[in-house]
């Protein structure tokens, strides 16, 4: 039997809490079955669960943790006072080599929060970002930052472009992926002053850069990671989100329009189905908190078991694959290869506890 | 008879030129029976246009031009080759008070280059925006800057409150718009420096502002306005219409799979189409430069003859409605009741002849 793999779960973040963790624990480990689950939360409310998904049996162990983080909490309420809820013990566990990667579908901030407290930065990466792949026709793209840092620099973007690299070679599988910069067009005169300053560090840097994309190539799937700063990628994401549901609500309702028009859906429903799952937000699921010291993959949090399920696999297959391994090494590649990346490193490296409050 | 409305139109700018502007023109005219054209083009490209279209007879005037401006253009060359243009004799025409309004489906960058010089600001507006409708099924929101500024500070975004709420006054007819401030959260705490900073603005300034808005509830339609910088304006439209693309196209492949869902799409083509109108860019085509002392329209650059007469009609209601002379006494209304108004307006009146080269 391959190695087991240990991942910890917060059992109560999310909508479905904590049905869909306990469920979607179930589908992951009927997929990759050398998975054990560390299990954070609330026994009353988890009730019956476990056992209503037999499999689980002999792959996870339930600790009680009693107080959660609810969604709406602040997050730096929720790391002050919720050093005992099931998020925080899921986090500790990978800081304490008890578990390879954490999920959870709680509070997003709070958990970035306290992944950044808990686990620190990697060395030399100066801002964590969420990471996670956008559906579309060309199997999705990948798309940094989606919220950590309203604010960025281009050293910021620079390392986001790095890490989504990297990312993107283990979840895409490509072996060189392809990096654009958002931007409001594609000519190089476009843009903010940081779009102009990334793209400089980024045409050196020996990254498969192919300049800057706009916010319709993102569903078009014209690069294979796309970088922007965590305000843009943000309002991009969200409004990528509402414009799906707009139209699968307009269709919905063109469907209803009369007796042929729901004939017509009854006859379609199957086939579109199938073919809309290719861009399920479920299918989806899973985006990383990257850059920090350990992994932490936050799942949506209206994830449905299939989602939470997904959101398993990518942490899965980010731990097999050593991501933050691969993310170090590729820095001190750069750091190598040229004095650009040098530059940027040592400058980090000596600034990073003084900027953020956090050693490298 | 009602008063004649004169809007000038470059025939020669968008994918569909020039059938799409002759075309417009007299679906425009059939709705408008008042309306009369100054249409600026090349003849020999024009051929027999007009005469396809008789309704056209006796309300317009063809001038030839010669020269116009391509859609790959770079906005200096433009302005600096693009003297006796299409685009710019169409300009021209509402500097000259020949036309109360101007309609152009050509480069977006050019037409705002030469609106700019040719037209100047308004006065006590430091920056114009590109304003337009996003479709949603609450009848659709006005969003600003659309892409004319990619950086902006908290006064611009604060004009562009105060503008977007005229426009949407007129278009959306409503009396007293909710006005929303695009940022990643609804929390005061979320957002950049220039959101919090805008959010104080818009808190003290008497419009009705609700705070701030996610990308979305744009399509869910929470406001009638919704405010941002050029640069994430620009992103989330393009991200809203290649999300549509990308939906309209997996819906057509659903029905496209197999025999029953083939039979299904015919039996709710017609109904989809009807429902899919709501949001159809064609529909909700023509965004304004706001801010610009004239009024000029944009059409999309892909827009139909359908769509190009919705610009037309947007420019009409304009003209008709005095959306510049209510933009000026919104201001001068903020500037008499709050202190706070009266300092931007004062500061922007003594810098913005030294900032953009353009007297106040």
């Amino acid at each position: 039997m391959s190695q087991r793999i240990v991942i910890s779960l917060d059992a109560m973040g999310g909508a479905n809490a904590p049905r869909a963790v306990i469920e979607g624990a179930s589908i992951a480990l009927n997929k990759n079955p050398n998975l054990y689950f560390k299990i954070f939360g609330n026994q009353q409310l988890i009730g019956n669960l476990f056992e209503q998904f037999p499999i689980l049996k002999e792959n996870y162990e339930f600790i009680e943790t009693g107080t959660y983080i609810s969604d709406d909490e602040q997050p730096i309420k929720a790391l002050k006072n919720g050093v005992n809820s099931s998020m925080r013990k899921a986090i500790d566990a990978v800081k304490e080599n008890a578990a390879v990667a954490c999920v959870s579908s709680g509070n997003t901030g709070a958990l970035m929060v306290m992944a950044k407290m808990v686990l620190g930065e990697l060395p030399g990466i100066k801002r964590p970002a969420i990471v996670g792949v956008v559906p579309n026709l060309n199997g999705g793209t990948v798309m940094l930052d989606l919220g950590a840092n309203a604010e960025c620099d281009e050293t910021n973007l620079f390392q986001f472009a790095l890490m989504g690299d990297c990312f993107a070679k283990i979840i895409l599988d490509k072996k060189s992926p392809t990096i654009g910069l958002l931007n409001v067009g594609v000519e190089q005169i476009k843009g903010r002053e940081i779009e102009k300053k990334t793209y400089n560090l980024l045409k050196k840097s020996g990254l498969n850069f192919i300049g800057y994309v706009e916010g319709h190539d993102l569903t078009k799937g014209v690069v294979d990671v796309v970088v922007t700063d965590g305000f843009s990628g943000n309002i991009v994401l969200k409004t990528a989100e509402g414009t799906a549901r707009l139209l699968m609500q307009i269709m919905k309702q063109g469907f209803r329009n009369n007796l042929s028009s729901k004939l017509g859906g009854l006859l379609a429903k199957k086939s579109l189905k199938e073919s809309f799952k290719s861009v399920d937000p479920n299918v989806n699921n899973g985006a990383m908190f990257i850059g920090v010291n350990g992994i932490v993959v936050k799942s949506h949090g209206g994830a449905e078991a299939i989602g939470f399920a997904n959101a398993i696999n990518v942490a899965y297959d980010l731990a097999q694959r050593n991501i933050n391994q691969e993310i170090i090494k590729e820095l001190d590649i750069l750091q190598g290869e040229m004095s650009l990346g040098q530059n940027i490193v040592e400058k980090i490296k000596k600034t990073s506890a003084r900027i953020l409050g956090i050693g490298s």
